[in-house]
């Protein structure tokens, strides 16, 4: 622990590194490469390329115990940096927005204090270094599917949080984050002067007409008890204005924490964009791209994450919270197996923005915070 | 024409005696009867029991020409009379409300009239005394089926026009007034408790969205050009504030002068509903009655009946007029054969009320203008 | 216990009796006499017109203890009994559709059992007899606002429920039934004739405008995390089919758990309505009020219900159930003081019908499990 | 005559070399130039940069008679020339898809034709060629401010149209072409996550319920009898699909004959705007452009048309038709002037694309016919 604040400007540095670096889903090479360097540096076995630029290395320690992954992810996003500081990112157009870059310096720094302490350990520490988390299928799904976390029995990990004040570690006993789905409804309608509409079929009125009963899906078809948003993100339709427009093109997202009404959204949703087409005479194309599962905590290893945490020096507050709408793809790694995701909080008090947002920053004393509540966490396990 | 005039006092009469004991459509049989009695005691040869409870006089003049039918109808509408006049109506929610009295009136006082003038007559009047006006199948279509007026030359009549003030004879040269149609649909959702919108398909949401997207068959589907109106006149749905309804009873009027645009009304209808409740797997029925065609005028006679209007003394205007989504049967008779239908101001100036309104009233002054423009309409027809 | 079931018929005929003399609430009276006379021949101290129509008897065990209410409601629903039994109910549009009867005698029965063991009963048992539940603002707040209860320590009660399966007592730890409100809403736009749209306001346009709109409250202004039901149970506009309605009114109820979401769709209900009728130029009134507030378990006395449950014979299962939207007056009692309320499964195998329908029924064989229930978590509270 | 004949190889030159270098609206320089040239290797008197890009030719004939003018326009579109023949456009994304290069071919052409015969020429040609007819404020507005028309006593001119066989000449009497105006709404909302509509004001949402409810105009608030389009042309919202858009913005025109009924659906507008927004606490922006007027030929010199085109070879259908919904800057000239427009018919039979396609072409053939259709025209108009 103590070992951990000793290495905070080691943290910091790694971070404000990798935050200048930043590489979009999939295309994370140097970064991976960056990790992998790291590990050779230390002496800890470490294997590459797993399930794409996924990075995993093996810290066995001295004593017997039970093997605990801990994951970082490392992708950043297509977002223009606009902050004005110096470690501001060097990739035009590409930025580490959500504060993955210190997942990675917090696991690496973690990965380091523990390799010192080697005898002493009890059981074996994974470092899951992912990628792609921010891009579907991500890169979780691929990382179980390799097999290289086959004979693990717990899996936890963290993300650093801005909209939670330092100090604040929080965490969900059952659904934590929702499952997140993309979907693109093409609308197929007939295009034509905007004094004839009589002979065309009116994309802008057909898609109008989708949205406004799209909404009857939340509203009437999903069990009120139940926990459902459907979003379209956006309606692109049109070239000018006085032409009527032939083709509508609608995108949007759908969050759940249960397979039966995420099935149920998908089969309303069907049932809606073929009625207002048949009312229309219109054609359409509807995909529907599943996401992430919904991040559901198993309740005994929340709970050991909340009561860990309580005992890190620097953590005020250890609570539970409802859970959130948004995504995340550490789901894959506990639907199997034990384990728990949780928030740290890295609230920028004089600099607050929300993730994904081009001001977007952390405040960087969270990472040994991080570092110690998943320490602390493994030590839990172990006891347990 | 002076005649007419002298006759004023028994037109008021007769008028406020029927107004007093009107009746329903196709249930007219006393006023029926009290046609035939004035026939027969004039002495001009009528038919009764024509396509219903028609009375059909026939006036053949002295002098050669033309056989020419002129039109009234009688029937009476299920309203309650709350003028406060002698002649206020004597049955309980029935009325004249839209001046068939007066017409009949008109209609008996010129046949006297005429009768008198026999012998110089040219030609042959038909008087058409029609019953079931104000309700669908009417009662033009039978009597024009019964094959009595087959020999016919050509067929008139008027209309005495709240709307239009006394003095004021009104036509148009082609579309005058618009087809009429009735439509009721019924959907068929699933009720249940308010508390659990998701086991039902909700009538009401149904419903709405189905009356909001019916708009668009107006403002995009019919040629901007074109002349359509598509009212819903009722909706009736729920049987309390918390349960959800099964089913929503929706009934309208469809407005139209083109049968393709009635045609392609009706299509659209057909595939806005299906769509609709495809959209919430709900079931419909959907009724469509096309009512009267609309009264299309033949140019050469509405211009006639303009020109001889002109020389009705008291006929200060005599103008064509753009035409009016309101219905009349009297289109059936000019289907097949020349003819023109026609407005005779009545407006009461100081007691002004639309046609089925409950004050309805007219001012009598124009029941001799009516008859004396029938008479020289007549007149100038024969003299074509 | 064993008296309960020897009293088993008894509470069949008081049940079967008041099923056959059912009384709307807050018109009660003789019901109210019945129980009156019951606790009176008992020899059970009680008072009449308890904040209405309510009578509350305290019986005083010969032991020590708290003092604890149990309560049954006694009002009927202004239902048409269209069952087929020998008890039916003998007063036309008026049944006991929601299993009050047996609520009502249970507790009665209950109470003579209770009065026999008077002697080893510790602590006092009050056993309240509500008038009007099922109409707000029903009899409970009156009770309670009598003061009546001031020195209670703990409510409980139950409700015989047509969906559970006999032998099953469900309850919730926490939320167990929802806040239920009423709403209507009056649009006043402006008739006319349904050829002339562009001269009227639309009612049943801007109605059904409406009611799409609202929709929106659910899927888009409360947070997917949080309970919210608003449902439109009743639209009613428009004459006949070819006149535009002026007028359209809309009734409705909204559902909640928590009077932040109460409020608020009270507050963007208020602003859709507005912002509707300001696109048409019409008027509105909206009548907003606010129901039972939500019957929220007080968690130690709902789990003590369901350890209880747990040792009654016939009861098969005691479960913790998702809460339901329905609503109770019952909330009241347990606002400031502890306590809970729990369903006795009811359902009747060849015979099933929800609650508040004509052929809505209950298996008489719950009505001393009820008891029971009940006798067995007074026990349990005492021992507490 | 018989000379436009021989000068229709020198037509069809000129209008591929316009074709070929075509200029947006407004910025026509090079054509102004090339006609400039034209008139003065002609040595026709010609005033340049007439209210912009207009040039004006005057010649004045030996005999006397009235003044008249002749209009054709020649800018071109932002469209991206797609057909493949040896004359298609040579600027990237700039086309003569509307045919104007062909008016200004015909009246340069006939320019020169009657400059021959100048000495019988009774009266005197005023050649007006305009710039930016395809974009609002349009030219034809500044060359009448301009005043070099005021003593002109007629002007007339024609479209080369597409949809029209060729060898027929087409106009109304009265309402010909529709006044067209553009409008841009911007619907400003709040963003926010895709999983917390709660927190957002949906900008798609709001801008979806807002096309919806606009159809009502149409559909409920103009007069069956009159004539109106609004058709919404774009509707562009939105970045990502799970993120809620803060803004929309929807362009779309309207189209009239009427400033009553436009000035109606003006106010109508900002009503269900307003209200929509109102309902979703949202603001907005509405700009309005009233574009040109409607074309409303005055009926003696359009049947002077019809009657002159009758007379010309090569013409066989003069006839009156129903108005069409698109609009023109011609308008401007005869709001206070006598004259007419007509469309000269021009179909290529086996390459038919409506104009404004990028595959847009005209049978050439039609040039003699639309230059002798205007010289016939301004004969009879002389003779009148």
């Amino acid at each position: 622990m103590a070992r951990l604040d000793e290495y905070y400007q080691e943290m910091v540095d790694i971070r404000r590194y990798l935050h200048q670096y930043p590489e979009l889903s999939f295309q994370e090479e140097k970064t991976s490469q960056y990790i992998a360097d790291t590990y050779e540096k230390l002496g800890i076995p470490y294997q590459t390329k797993v399930g794409g630029n996924g990075v995993v290395a093996t810290l066995k320690g001295g004593k017997p115990g039970k093997k605990v992954a801990l994951r970082a992810d490392f992708d950043a996003l297509p977002i223009q940096d606009e902050k004005d500081v110096p470690y501001k990112s060097k990739v035009d157009g590409v930025m580490h927005a959500c504060g993955h870059d210190g997942h990675t310096a917090t696991l690496l720094v973690l990965a380091k204090a523990l390799h010192e302490f080697k005898e002493e350990l009890p059981g074996t520490v994974v470092f899951v270094h992912q990628h792609a988390e921010e891009l579907a299928p991500g890169g979780a799904k691929s990382i179980v599917e390799s097999g290289i976390l086959d004979d693990v029995d717990a899996v936890f990990g963290t993300h650093l949080w801005s909209n939670t004040p330092l100090g604040t570690v929080e965490t969900s006993l059952k659904e934590f984050m929702a499952g997140a789905d993309r979907f693109e409804i093409n609308i197929k309608g007939k295009g034509g002067h905007g004094a004839q509409p009589h002979q065309t079929k009116d994309a802008i009125v057909i898609g109008s007409q989708l949205v406004t009963t799209l909404q009857n899906i939340v509203s009437r078809r999903i069990d009120p008890l139940g926990t459902a948003v459907l979003t379209i993100g956006t309606f692109q339709s049109g070239s000018t204005f006085n032409i009527i427009a032939d083709t509508a093109k609608i995108t949007g997202t759908v969050r759940t924490f249960d397979p039966e009404i995420q099935d149920l959204i998908i089969e309303e949703m069907e049932k809606v964009i073929k009625g207002v087409c048949i009312g229309y005479d219109a054609d359409y194309e509807f995909h529907y791209e599943k996401g992430y599962p919904p991040v559901i905590n198993h309740p005994e290893e929340a709970a050991l994450v909340l009561k860990a945490a309580e005992q890190v020096p620097g953590v005020e507050h250890s609570q539970e919270v409802v859970p959130g709408m948004v995504g995340e793809d550490f789901s894959y790694y506990i639907l199997d197996k034990p384990g728990a995701f949780f928030f740290t909080g890295a609230k920028k008090e004089d600099h607050y923005y929300p993730h994904h947002h081009p001001m977007f920053d952390i405040d960087e004393r969270a990472l040994p915070i991080a570092a110690k509540a998943l320490a602390q966490t493994y030590k839990a396990y172990q006891e347990k």
